[in-house]
């Protein structure tokens, strides 16, 4: 039976419709693992050996030729540093100056290797790597969002093969941003505790959406989930800033990314994927009302028209039945 | 140099890049058009002869076994009739079952035609077809928000290749579109006239955006547009249901909107896309601050993490290219 059902935070509905609905381990056939590649390809500009072929690394982690890891300014950014965001009226419309920093943290040497198939000493060092790159850059005046995300795979919107993670910071919140955290503040004006707490209390307490439960960490599959398999990694102490995670937690949050993507790769065979790291504006410092996570979404369904018109999500795949599958999988 | 751009409704920001773009007939090359199918598969279901496969028709043009344009429930609808949308908790969190009609425009026999390749009263049924099913799903006293949409190609969300487009009628205004009605109310309030009415006349004042000026409709491709040739298609006159066009202006949108298909068709080499009639919530009558509209979104780029996370777009390619691109190509 089709349920709407609704998103505690953004009161967004979804609708969950399982008579539609694939078996989980059907989005797993539709797709073959990727060829394993090559270790080292000549003409990658983040493999050893094309370091001339980005700008010079913000941040490097290894010595010289030995790197383990290089976070490099984006050659291709779709913002400049050497603007400013001043506003400008262009007749009735408003635009500005595309200021804004965007990185690309090449996560290792090797071309050929991904986080959920790299050890967790890899996937500690690329997190490492976010906290220090989002400490520097919120250290700039005009700089007030960071986004960090990861495209894996041509449906999540890459084309480069070689493994990275990008972070783009911008001047402006957008509406899209500024709309949830008023949600979320009117909720602790009403209430007095940060709703996303009140949401991780209630997914433990109704338990079947949970994934895994770490010393640090929740992993879960939300009630409202837009789409199969999406995922939310949040941490059980409240902070609102990603840079304020401490060192057990970057030990615990690499050991769990990292098994999160190994059952995607191992039980989807090696979806496409999208994950993103949201976090307060620098200019607002901690927030009481919002809540730093990690939202992983698998690229397995397409935006329909539908989707793009109404703004309901048609989720065919009950988020249950999704954090059933993932507990199961094994990613050893 | 990269722009930042304010969406004059909703103040959502999206960053213009021509540093990354293509050339507008780059998005062409990439692809070839799809090869041309047969007239008829007789395993397909919205194929003459197999009018058994779906629901008995709510609407029918053209005689018995002759019929030239079909509109069937959907025989796998998200949502469903036989249930009724009362709001029940789930521990702390809110559904509702999943009450909504949703049915399929068979828009031709032709199993292998498109819009854009119909002769123009074909175009002109399936409009008629809209206004006429949304007027009579309207009168169901459970209904709101009525969204008619086509997917046209895999990218764009469907599987089924029979020309069709669809209707989904559901009880719930969701916070997308209320988020948009409420900037709309306050313009209104502050400058007592439409916000859509005044981007309208914006747009033609500043004209390098215009694709088309008809004496009912203007097609654009607005000043702070998300994808590459998003394309919006307005009426001059203020009327914010859809059901309220004139005949007048009916014949006025086929021609417009099979042009602006075959523009793509031609110009790009048949895209997949989505269009999108965006009309007012049914509870509340004509708004003097809401404006249909039909939005046309080629499915050219992909949705990545950035855009996910932060809700800013970056388009590679200025509307303003797009619209002297779709000016320009010859869809006779």
């Amino acid at each position: 039976m089709p349920e709407f059902r609704q998103n505690f935070i953004t009161n967004e509905w979804v609708i969950v419709a399982p008579e539609r609905a694939k078996r989980p381990d059907q989005f797993a056939k539709d797709r073959e693992k990727k060829p394993k590649r090559l270790e080292h390809d000549a003409s990658c500009p983040f493999c050893p050996g094309n370091e001339d072929k980005t700008p010079p690394a913000t941040l490097t982690f290894g010595e010289g030729k030995n790197w383990q890891l290089r976070v490099v300014p984006n050659k291709f950014a779709a913002v400049n540093t050497a603007l400013l965001p001043t506003r400008r009226s262009v007749g009735k419309f408003l635009s500005a100056d595309g200021f804004g920093i965007a990185e690309v943290i090449v996560e290792n040497p090797l071309h050929n290797e991904m986080l959920s198939t790299m050890p967790v000493k890899v996937v500690r060092d690329v997190l490492a790597a976010y906290k220090n790159r989002y400490a520097a850059i919120s250290k700039n005046e005009h700089v007030d969002l960071i986004t960090i995300f990861k495209n894996h795979g041509e449906k999540a919107g890459t084309s480069l093969e070689h493994p990275h993670s990008q972070i783009i910071a911008t001047p402006i919140i957008p509406p899209h941003v500024r709309y949830l955290m008023q949600r979320a503040l009117l909720y602790h004006d009403t209430y007095g505790v940060c709703p996303y707490c009140v949401m991780l209390e209630e997914e433990l307490a109704q338990k079947d959406r949970i994934v895994f439960e770490g010393e640090y960490f929740i992993v879960f599959c939300h009630f409202a989930s837009r789409t199969p398999f999406e995922t939310r990694i949040v941490p059980r102490r409240h902070y609102s800033r990603f840079d304020g995670i401490t060192d057990g937690e970057l030990d615990e949050l690499a050991v769990i990314l990292r098994m999160m993507l190994r059952k995607l790769y191992v039980g989807l065979n090696d979806p496409d994927y999208n994950f993103m790291i949201s976090s307060s504006p620098i200019s607002e410092g901690d927030l009481h009302y919002d809540h730093w996570r990690l939202v992983i979404v698998p690229k397995l369904t397409t935006l329909a028209g539908f989707e793009i018109g109404s703004g309901i999500f048609i989720n065919i795949m009950p988020p249950e039945d999704c954090a059933k599958f993932l507990r199961e999988v094994n990613a050893d």
